[in-house]
């Protein structure tokens, strides 16, 4: 553990994983490249660690030591109090959850690594907005999907809105990315999964028609909002699923459109599935 | 049809209906004592004059005429024709959809009305976030339920962000409020409704295990982020459900929530059952 260290100089070089938190532009090339990510208060910072990801440092105002004393303890890192005025200046917002923790990256793993050991997997492709990110990996922990892989250019889950807005998921659902793309898809087919492809086009299959019954492998793929599956990734899928519309209306948001697949594709649609909780019973 | 008339004094009386959208509050209280409501763009200006709301006027730039002239012709509200500058003196914001339109609200069906109707409807309770309504309303049009009963306290679905978010689905699915809560709950009992209350209680009844099958009709009952439903709702209710959850998650956030539940109420997700597309079929 180390003695938290009141600073007050804004410019202090202690400070600088938490300076200019409000510049997205900056911070998304920023964070990977320096190997960090920002975990803002008090659950999201426990979560990170009992997730396994090591504290580079804590960033807190005097009133939060006591809450946080067991985080603080548990770890080397550098505790840095600061005044509610100062943490503004440095990040550009008033932080008033109270705590930020700047924690290190992990290596992500390889694909074809997380693919051995899933048997309901999410595809994502050009997911580029923090806030989708973040609630497709809330609904994918709920309903039990047991990996996400992401296309090359998806959106950072570990970018501060991202984390936010799962609750801490995307510390507890596996995630890798896809080097190429749509090429990578190949090696989902070749782990023995069958890919589904999300669209709304009509003449798509419903989706519980598309599902394979017992312990076959799915690889739901899902586009962004508005644009969808771009259409290489729907001429690499195994078949294009939808989920039934009431007439007259486009489609649902990505999100709900994401919780209702996942909510069908683990099983727990057909109360009796071998896919439902009751599985493996006599 | 009206000429369209510019305007360029930013205290123009005519132009009242357009000041301060962005106080939420002040627009809260205004816009249904006075009547109206605002959409935004144009394809939202589109669907609520499709849905038969009357316009009671538009404010444009000029650039933004031709687009909307049919609706414009179609009219016999005034139109106004403004600078950019000046619609953002007049609304508190930058119009980038161009085009805004007053609309007069009209008298809200009873619920006992709606009701006789209807087969799936969702009950919600003190859902105040007009980002939630919004998105609850544009998962309820896609996944076909039939209408939506709100509690006293919950957002006006015609707030301009809920209208936005639903995608113009405020328009089309119908709904009404209870006037008393949880007491209202019995009118719809007595309409021959099953109560099903959604909760993540780990006691309650799987969602599909719940669902009685045929033609019965059902009302979810939904509360908002966070609290979820008051314990006299849950006491009112015929029976407490919950979508089956992952080990160690919490809950869904209410728009995934209400999306998934809407789709298994709906009876899409069992492809064979009497819910389905082919219902009626031999």
């Amino acid at each position: 553990m180390a003695e938290p260290v009141t600073v007050d100089d804004p410019g202090d070089p202690r400070l600088r994983d938490y300076t200019g938190l409000t510049d997205v532009e900056l911070r998304r090339r920023r964070e990977p490249a320096e190997g960090l990510f920002i975990a803002e208060g008090e659950k999201v910072i426990r979560r990170a660690g009992q997730a396994g990801y090591a504290m580079r440092s804590m960033l807190l105002s005097e009133k939060w030591i006591d809450a946080m004393r067991d985080v603080i303890d548990a770890s080397t890192a550098p505790v840095y109090v600061v005044t509610p005025e100062l943490a503004e200046r440095v990040t550009g917002y008033h932080v008033h959850r109270g705590a930020l923790a700047s924690m290190g990256r992990r290596p992500l793993p390889a694909a074809r690594e997380l693919l051995g050991r899933c048997r309901r997997v999410a595809v994502m492709e050009a997911v580029n907005d923090h806030t989708n990110i973040g609630a497709i990996f809330r609904s994918a922990a709920a309903l039990g999907m047991d990996a996400v892989l992401l296309s090359p250019d998806c959106a950072d889950p570990l970018y501060r809105r991202s984390v936010k807005v799962s609750m801490g998921a995307v510390f507890s659902v596996p995630y890798a990315r896809l080097d190429s793309w749509p090429h990578g898809l190949e090696e989902v087919r070749e782990a023995g999964f069958r890919l589904l492809a999300l669209t709304p086009d009509e003449r798509a299959v419903p989706l519980t028609e598309a599902l394979p019954g017992g312990p076959a492998r799915v690889a739901l793929m899902l586009g962004a909002e508005g644009a969808g599956l771009s259409a290489r990734a729907l001429a690499a899928a195994d078949e294009r699923v939808r989920i039934p519309m009431a007439h007259g209306v486009d489609s649902l948001n990505v999100g709900a459109a994401a919780a209702v697949a996942f909510y069908a594709v683990s099983g727990a649609a057909s109360p009796r599935s071998p896919g439902a909780a009751g599985a493996g019973g006599p």
